[in-house]
């Protein structure tokens, strides 16, 4: 074909043409174009490096910066058709700024490579929705506070085992998430001060034979520094794991949140009643109000997990430095920030919009003999071994069980049978007030300790008071 | 909003309209619009049992069954708007057949539910499709046996642990996997088996209050019967679980086989050639001929067992019956199986397109002492025990790499030296032709056994002679 | 050192020994020894098929059989010291069969090699435990159908969402894990199928010179044929990744079950009772009674997720044949053997005893407006087109929620004002018994359904009346 | 049993004895043994901080002291036996305490429970091996840099897609190495300084209502700080989860090298021979010497990975606090520290004792027209586009694939005939060399930087000059 339109940039020592469905394999343009900006970005910074060196001309320069800006805006007004036949978006940016500007746009790959283009703009795309993701996730911690410290004093059922085990407080309850996400911000803070190093320059693996400014280009773009070995730079994606780790982490942290809420919005909890926006109906039961925005964080969480095993798999037996399969790193790592970014604001707003039952909550705590350890521990305060008083008082609730009681109701000569020291007086202080209130030091679950948490975080997360 | 014309079909005890990040969240239409014919299919086998027990008029029915093949050209043409508010593809259609034929269409989703709407149409989906891909793993099959049977005689280095173990022929080599292929294909075709039972009629969970003939559903979509328990049929997801596990199995396979392709066209290895229309090359390095169809295959390996541990992880700890959670399982799926239709016909072209080099095989046959054991095999039958022989024949090979020389090359008085037994009639026997022939047994690597493993496999994938 | 005892086998070629460290991480002694009775199993065939070809005389096949039989029996009393240098336990037992019987012993491995040898071992090993979890598996379903049928009437809520749906009956609820459970069984006995074909003779992977009896051996082993290829039946291990896989899918199935079991159990559902003896307390809390067998039974299954991640990783992208990572397959499938041959006895424990609440469990149905679809599906045998009777409903639904009744209670003209055909007798008909008793076809959850499904699995799984 | 010695030290509330395969599934001490140390010490801070209250005396204290060194002792002799029915180390030492020294030891439970002790065994426990592990981490650094230094001259081929791509020198290539295991020592340290928050005083889920002192439990036990909030201090794993998944991306890259290695070692690479003590022979093939560390630690990958996915699997859907799910944790953990604890420095023996071979890397690096990029280079300094510089070169590179020249043997008229500025001079030029000497750069492959790097490595690393 005479005017072959598509012809690849590399195909110089091809003779056949590229296989349709092996073609259709191997593009990635579907996938890549999500990285535009960055390609743009990086190639602007690798042009002026070039004119800063001499390989480009202040004319070229210019022609190929404002090129550069115009297919961005071409782009971001949908105008630049993508096609299979180009692959990937490294060379569709440069197949357009060839058709618009000519000869400077073939210079503009002078001594780099797709490898270390796509190994920058990847890194460059990630650090960015990865901050985002970060104030999304302080977005999320500062609703969990402001619910904290609305319901400081709410005592609802601790539980260990799905089984109440001690009163807690809701605030107490909501912060043991802030501090959750708390670490898994600081997990995404590191992997982007550790991926923050530059990979341009790098080439195909090796550097190149052109004196390049790697400081200049890293600089240019934000990065704390150069890479200081090329074929790691091209061959290590070791910054997409981590994020992908972090990622899954959080993720959990995430759907065991979603699990509780999935409880407590159940009719037998009733702790929590999610405002019907939240929530969807079912098409054959009319009455049905289902939790289907935490259901979904679940099992999009099983989607981020996989992700995380794809890569892992994916990189686990590569020789250095860049093979093929590594392509598929984008699409793994795009599907979490897509993810992530609808999950993590979805659920700040579902936490500022539900709404605790406190009644429901604190008559549940009741049950579940949850005043059993105080009891205990008010008979060590007499003299008793820990581990007696513990005995003591698992027959106390043996006996309760056997008739039906509360350990409030527990009567005296059944107390005194149990252990001598076991007084009408000490059963009378229960109660899951008392409870609450008595675990006061430091990260306990008492009403003033909860206060004195939130206020912690709310200078540390910049809120208002 | 009066009209609001995208009313949740569901909608009646909601108050409040749905979040819009929610609503994006929890819309499944992207996905699931995939399964547009199946969800036709499948509506209209319950219309017509719908009028076989008395609950549709004949009228009804034939408008409904009329508007649903209309729907389905609207679709496939693509006028069909498809809009997240309407969720997913089961709503999409029954509001467009409402629109179409009024009242009837509202009549449709009598005696069901999407919980068993969605299983049924899934497992439609699935069954199809996996025979596609069954038929593709045959089809590479026939290019293997082709190849093999081409290649019978050429004698290559058989590898264990990427080191020269013993003279094997490429056909052999080939044929280990056509039997990996047939029990992929087997692992399959009993998956299929197994999922061939139709949920339709277990509506949302329980059955209906409805006198519903599901025998008739089932024989009408193909089913061999319908499942027996209405919970199981909406809450179990092992047919999208089996269907993974075979498909990661499978991608294994394919992996391997795509490892063994790189290293062959490497050109220290440098067994095989791939024609210029499986490759590309590299936008630096002008001489690049990269063999990226195999390493995309091995990357998406990676996504494929990724995707099932993703829906591992997912099912893990959900209680009964349908929970939202499960809405994921068709991303994974339909993702592994457009993944897979890609892969195995692609492989099919390169195995048949494929250029072995026979006398760079032959000679790297001829490295790394690859007779050693059939000397050691030739002094056992002169009555030496064979752990004394293995002993004798590692000295023998232990002499030649200090002398650098090949087996073939030890001296007389040398192999006197290390075993009376080992003697120069012997050394003068050793080649790798030999070697190869003379593993003849049911199972062996010698030309006559290839050509009769052949024969089976011709036979048996109905290839003409 | 002159008398060296523990001489690698394959010592010949080697100059130097091995490093302390790398012999430790080599050695595989401690995780195959479990593997001692397949070996000598499998050497007793191999000998006695030398003997029948000539190779052995049979007085040296005499003594390797006594031999072996004396090595098997000191193994089993504990005996036979292992160590890190004797690397495996094909050679601890010849090592210590030459020990014994001199000669003969080293002549064993003739026309064989570790690789068909250990893949002979795996498989007969896997075949016999899988076979024993399929018998557990039944056992398992046998407990859950023997509680379906005695429960076949007891109402609970059926859930969707963890939200009520519909009312259902227990025994319904209990044979949906039958069914899964039978699938589960289905792919063991498929994989068993698949996986039995014997290796042995393939040697390292191109076969044997020596014109040995392939079909003798498998016969003797009970293999239905020999592996048609040598090099596919010492490189393949999709017979372990089936295994893992459907003891992964089965995992997930308990896994439900557990988590359903903690639900149940925790105080606000209140369903079910487990005996002490299943459960555990708490070192601190006196009155904990904790389901710790599900727990556990869910905390396991990601170990066999894992242990599936781990084989799929790990056989990705290894070329053929034998290479040393896949050693660590028997880690992995023992591990995950040892667990199901726990677990599966232990759930079926677990549901023999636990004792349900029909009380609890019929109170708990009445919540959540569960007859909502019954109301709907009358207003649909009235006229009214189901999409219409459901929006109606949902408005009664609605009505009820805001003034805190239940729909049994909406006034008449609430009733009529929503609907002119929803009359008060339609609403007073309304009742979980009658929601169960009119869902009588295939798979519903009438209780006369559910008596039919358990008389179908009772003669299905050999269960006396 | 009146004098039942194995009473469970939470049994007063139940009425039955523990079923003896749940006693198996349940116990623990298999495992958490491996904690012993960090238990006592932890329980000697408890103790301290309890008589520092008030809780205890100073001659409980000094008893209690006492006896738990005395414990430490007999366990470090193999003296103190383990019995499932005591479930777990804790249970263990405790009651042996109470054995020891009567009602003291029964009081040091007081303010604790298990939930906050193992939480805070296993971080210690963790610590400690993690800081071991970058220790070995800092070794492997070591052997590389020294192999680096000295080899910063030798050219062998850089490879991408596995296809020769550019010349290199084997010591840049290492360094790459020592990038990226430098990134997975932070991994391991931020982890450290993450988990670094002391759980001690959370006691179950809430604390505990004696006025315990946490700052002095953590300073005591080198924590950086108390954990903020109980119920995450006795919840989260994210911990355990961070440390896998920073095992698991190490692992990734060990398994990359071993590749690596297993490619360089094989015979038509042979750039790198192993010495013996690093490898293995074959039962049958007297020749065979196999670079089994390598293939193991690949394999080993799969594991790390999977116990990774395990751990994610378990955490993803647990609502808080505590559940016995999270007992499996250490399981995971532990077999990941062990294998990188043997790994780790075995890759670090290995790497030191490794012998390239600079002649057959140099010969390789002619091979594949590897200078092709320089000169389109070249020919860009004459003021050829890159683009078309490319393309020029491509075809020169065709017309020596087709008569099967090397690309400094093209003839002068076919350079001419592709390109008026492709001279014979630049054709002249091209050198392995003076391709390596040319990317002089910051991160190039030149000589000079590669001693750059290796100075900047060994003073970071503390090695001597």
């Amino acid at each position: 074909m005479a005017d072959k339109e598509t012809k690849k940039l590399w195909g110089g020592r091809f003779a056949e043409s590229m296989d349709a469905l092996c073609e259709r394999m191997n593009a990635s343009i579907d996938v890549d174009r999500a990285l535009y900006r960055e390609d743009i970005e990086g190639s602007k910074a690798h042009a002026r490096m070039l004119a800063a060196i001499g390989v480009l001309t202040d004319e070229e320069l210019a022609a190929i910066l404002k090129g550069l800006d115009e297919i961005r805006a071409e782009i971001e007004r949908g105008e630049l058709a993508f096609r299979a036949e180009l692959e990937d978006i490294h060379m569709h940016i440069e197949a357009r700024l060839t058709e618009k500007i000519g000869e400077a746009g073939k210079k503009l790959h002078t001594a780099r490579s797709r490898n270390d283009q796509v190994a920058t703009d990847f890194r460059l795309h990630l650090r960015r929705r990865m901050q985002g993701i970060v104030e999304e996730i302080r977005g999320l911690q500062r609703a969990l506070v402001a619910q904290a410290e609305r319901w400081a004093e709410a005592v609802m059922p601790g539980f260990t085992h799905l089984q109440v085990a001690q009163p807690v407080t809701f605030g107490f309850h909501l912060l043991a998430y802030v501090e959750m996400l708390d670490r898994d911000a600081g997990r995404m803070e590191d992997a982007i001060r550790r991926m923050n190093e530059c990979p341009l320059g790098a080439a195909a693996l090796a550097g190149t034979t052109f004196a390049i400014d790697r400081e200049m280009t890293a600089r240019e773009l934000g990065f704390a520094r150069p890479c200081r070995n090329a074929m790691d730079a091209v061959s290590a994606r070791d910054f997409v794991l981590e994020f992908l780790a972090a990622g899954a982490i959080h993720a959990v942290h995430l759907s065991r949140l979603a699990e509780e809420l999935v409880l407590w919005t159940s009719p037998f909890f009733g702790f929590v009643e999610l405002p019907d926006r939240f929530c969807t109906g079912s098409s054959i039961m009319p009455q049905k109000k289902n939790p289907d925005i935490p259901e979904l964080a679940r099992g999009k969480t099983g989607g981020v997990i996989g992700a995380l095993v794809a890569m892992l798999a994916l990189m686990k037996a590569l020789p250095l430095a860049y093979n093929k399969d590594m392509q598929e790193d984008k699409a793994h790592a795009l599907r979490v920030l897509d993810e992530l970014e609808m999950l993590v604001p979805a659920f700040a707003s579902i936490i500022a919009g539900m709404k605790p039952n406190p009644a429901r909550m604190r008559k549940a705590a009741e049950e579940g003999f949850a005043t059993a350890t105080d009891l205990a521990e008010m008979l060590v305060r007499k003299g008793v071994p820990f581990r007696e008083a513990h005995e003591v008082v698992g027959k106390a609730v043996a006996w309760c069980v056997a008739h039906d009681k509360r350990l409030e109701e527990l009567p005296a000569e059944v107390a005194q049978s149990l252990h001598p020291k076991l007084s009408p007086a000490m059963i009378a202080q229960l109660s899951v007030e008392r409870a609450v209130a008595a675990r006061r030091h430091l990260g306990g679950t008492a009403p003033e300790e909860v206060r004195r948490q939130c206020a912690f975080w709310k200078q540390k997360l910049g809120m208002e008071d």
